[in-house]
């Protein structure tokens, strides 16, 4: 896909009424194979502490990994996830997150992608979360 | 603590304003050890394809390990998750997911909770995933 | 498959020249998703402390569930491993480990697996291990 | 601890009597939080295929990140896993593995690693396997 497809397919998915879009995720950038998203701190997203909860870490993590490997996938085809692995460096003290999805391998079933996500406070980034994600290829609009 | 007092944390953690309240997270119910958690299905709460959001399914597995594994603890600790792993058996096509979280070892430092999550349509179950959730205690509230 | 083709299947593959064979690993009973192999305690599978190395046990693990799901495919399909995710619950202490792999879902490409790893010791079961396996399917003999 | 006492101690664990050392497993390098290992290929290490089994692979990840979070605990202190995840993303065809275990956070009592595992054949580097381990420090040697 050209690159402008390729961003308008991840922001049609992101932005489309359901999770991603009333948490408030954005697409900071997306090209074949490597997504970048973030999320805006929001009263509904906290945990008791005030800091990001796990879950939405998590979810985050989960939609940018899909993106990375969708877009790494041929034309038609849709990354949906079989396993999510996430581990917790540090707690996401910050106002936004953003979570950088790299796929590591495509194959003709499977994908697998790397996700950093950094916690970010004042202009600062602190990594609070990586996740590997193992998706496997559906015909698109399965998910 | 006594059962009372242990329903009674799992509430106010899971009540208390932030992200479990503001999906709907339900505490179905909580002994030492064992937690049932569910959540109803309503549109924030879905990805494309009309079904629950992996990341929904992984914060509410998230949320139920939690509780698990701190009313396994000593009172005064409270479990923070280390690392998520959610394997997604199968679309969450119901109409609420329930989530069964059993803490299978708690130690001085560590615990470790299996959670088995399904979705409900027409009063049948459909397992869609299952999670293992590593937690480190801490000094309550700190989360 | 019948029985027999099915126990025949997952022998064939554990008693064949390699690592599953060196390390001495053995079938105690294969049926169509459902497999225990064991292995007992030699001085080269443990780490320093006297107790199975984490790497004996996720190999163990790792082939269990391969059996579990190979069986559960249509033949002349094999099940290879695309991530295992397995927590370590208690030191592996006893003369033998025991691992029961359950396939829990296999659809057309992937199958996932859960296996339950315990420590023998004078005939009494230590829960030392979970594991959680994801798969795909390829043709027989690919792996 | 200086250098020479961190190669010291991460070699004295690998060599000792028991699995790192009956596999061959080899200490490539180890500063404080990073450790590199290899193994060469030997008919007991492999699958039916010809390749390294998964579970030899999942071994050196875990025994690599331990080196990685050990040696970047205070002295004294000693990393064991707590859960190991490990991602297959080709086949390890080569004739050695090397993986490379970097700690991306040590705490007081839990600390976390990623490895990157490459199957090496006619001096090129193929990724086959990432890993992220979770180690809880206890009191040397205790493990």
């Amino acid at each position: 896909m050209a690159h402008d497809a390729i961003r308008e397919l991840v922001e049609r998915v992101t932005y489309a009424p359901g999770y991603t879009k009333a948490v408030g995720t954005r697409v900071e950038s997306a090209e074949a194979g490597y997504v970048v998203m973030s999320l805006a701190k929001t009263d509904n997203l906290l945990q008791a502490n005030g800091f990001f909860h796990g879950g939405v870490i998590a979810g985050l993590a989960d939609h940018a990994a899909g993106g990375a490997v969708t877009t790494a996938m041929p034309p038609g085809r849709f990354a949906v996830t079989v396993n999510l692995q996430i581990s917790f460096l540090a707690p996401a003290k910050g106002g936004s997150l953003i979570a950088r999805a790299r796929a590591l391998q495509v194959g003709s079933t499977i994908g697998v992608a790397r996700v950093d996500v950094v916690s970010v406070a004042d202009g600062a980034e602190t990594p609070c979360a990586i996740a590997t994600v193992t998706l496997r290829g559906v015909a698109f609009p399965a998910r």
